[in-house]
């Protein structure tokens, strides 16, 4: 029997997998197509500045926190696997065009200045100095200089590597659920036919969490989100572009050599992976509206996929109701920028029996009626 | 020594072939990737009279010979092949949007009727009542009863088996070039090494027809555009739309169970395969704005491919300057719907060494300066 079994082979399980092993946890990951789900689709955006929101103050406490830990997170991650994970720090700009946007930059403004977090209010032409790639028709900008991206894909492949490297166990099936005894977890039943027995098992599948048998009722929905992938894009833009088209929100990420991705929808659909004529159409709409440049560029890839939505967008850490199973899911819009985090808070439990107090807001308790 | 080598296995080449192997005369036809060219590429219109243009009236009289061979064609090739070719027969509509697009229909219907071409104007409200799906925007319409579609890639796989239970030799393999000995065609020499030694060598590598080695200088240059398909259309149009969206062209053709084809880009980029964010923004936009259902379809496939354009936008038909090439390309956005006639005037020559009248207008010898 091994310490720990973690369902889900995501950017999510992976780091928690990582840190638990390097506390010395004998560790598995149960994916039967690692890094496909939400990881797959991700933006990379490490931008809880420019995402920050009202009445979600603990959330951003906890991504602040995350984003702090990336840069020496992704040298470790680059340094035990010797691959890249494409962590870029040129900052994120806010973009707005009509009355109703620059409405909503101020008050973005306003809130993240009493909040005391970096940021700078920019005029038009301020904001096209920096990035001359926008267009001229927008009205008005806000740039975070902290707030930055990472390559989604790359991490994954890096953080893969970095896993093996750890001894961590990748078993290539489908979890087919967790199995329970005398009222607690004992282990992953796999779709293989097999059953993985482990001491904890952390429950790491994303907008699936919600969807298998022996895991009690979790606040997880999918929130469907299609984006783009295009590529010849060098020296279009240096950092991350978020804008406000008419109050449509679209963002633009380069990654790579020349990559550029566009996202993303936000759509209450279950598990529909459909990529839709009406959900590109609106993305390249609103991207070519705010770097014209789009246009020429190459359109490699659409996809859709889920993220894993709560009632309060932040996520599940820590115990469940099901003793022996442990949650890593929820993350809804941010689950790349909180990948350093959970792994060492979740890690941290596994290995101590003790939640740290950051990781308390999140606990699947603060849903009275679960 | 064969009779004829084909250059090319495209919706035209095997049309040829299929004729000339009636005929009587050993056939091969030479291509690495037989119909994934223009003819993967194309919507499958058969629309003669909603294409009429001014000044084409011979190009007009060939597309019509065409489109009227084209149920017995049709039904042959599935007689022969045992393989459906989605011959729809429901009519094609042209729609306008403002005043100008308006303008546009009346001057097409005032040629359509100078040239005794059967076709209806419609209000907006019978336009809709034909194709319910179509916006409630469009400002007028008009119907052509007799401009009907097939599914391209059904008949290029349907004649494929046609041509091969005709005893014609099908070789994957490059094209290399023309091999000429004595001012004379002799056959094709192929990528992989070999050789071809034909009588008659027939060139029918659309836009690739300028570019082969042993070929004299054609008027023939690729056209780039670009086409989406998508799924979940059943019900949505019954029959081909065509639309003019304040004077640019989109057309929407159902085939299949339930797929749809827009399309299609005019760019003048040689051979250029990138499907780009504008080119696929512009035709969402366009089809959404003409029948707003589309928002809901699937996007299953961007592809980018080159018509074989001429100067008049008419096929090159009949002998070359080199005695033993003869041509059948340049056929633009027509190749689809000329497949039949090119295929039975092409095999006349080929078997009789005569080629019909209704071909004259289209020989090499129209270009003075070739």
């Amino acid at each position: 029997m091994i310490d720990v079994a973690v369902a889900g082979g995501g950017l999510i399980g992976l780091s928690v997998a990582w840190r638990a092993a390097q506390r010395g946890l004998s560790v598995a990951v149960v994916d039967d197509a690692p890094g496909t789900g939400a990881s797959a689709a991700a933006a990379g955006m490490l931008a809880p500045v420019t995402e920050a929101a009202y009445g979600e103050e603990a959330l951003l406490r906890l991504c602040l926190a995350s984003l702090q830990r990336y840069p020496a997170f992704a040298a470790e991650v680059e340094a035990a696997s010797g691959l890249p994970v494409g962590l870029r720090t040129a900052g994120t700009l806010v973009v707005g065009f009509d009355a109703d946007d620059v409405r909503a930059l101020d008050a973005l403004h306003d809130y993240q200045q009493e909040l005391g977090l970096a940021v700078e209010r920019l005029t038009p032409r301020e904001t096209r100095r920096r990035e001359p790639g926008l267009t001229p028709r927008l009205r008005g900008g806000l740039a975070v200089e902290g707030d930055h991206s990472v390559d989604g894909r790359a991490l994954h492949r890096a953080l893969t590597g970095a896993v093996e490297a750890a001894g961590v166990r990748l078993v290539r099936d489908r979890v087919a659920g967790v199995q329970v005894s005398g009222g607690r977890a004992t282990g992953l039943a796999l779709a293989g036919g097999g059953e993985l027995a482990a001491g904890t098992v952390v429950l790491a599948l994303g907008a699936h969490s919600n969807t298998l048998p022996g895991v009690p009722p979790l606040p997880v929905r999918p929130v469907k989100g299609q984006i783009l992938r295009m590529a010849g894009a060098a020296g279009l833009l240096t950092g991350t572009v978020r804008a406000l088209v008419r109050s449509r929100h679209v963002y633009l990420v380069p990654y790579g050599e020349d990559g550029l991705i566009v996202g993303a929808t936000t759509e209450d659909r279950g598990f529909d992976a459909t990529v839709t004529a009406g959900g590109v159409h609106e993305l390249l709409h609103d991207a070519i509206e705010v770097v014209p440049g789009v246009t020429e560029l190459e359109l490699v890839e659409t996809l859709a996929r889920w993220r894993p939505g709560t009632d309060d967008n932040a996520p599940l850490l820590g115990p469940s109701t099901l003793p022996g199973l442990v949650l890593a899911t929820g993350h809804h819009r941010n689950g790349v920028l909180l990948t350093p985090v959970t792994g060492d808070l979740v890690a941290e439990l596994l290995a101590t029996g003790e939640l740290p107090g950051l990781a308390a807001p999140f606990t699947v308790e603060r849903f009275p009626h679960r």
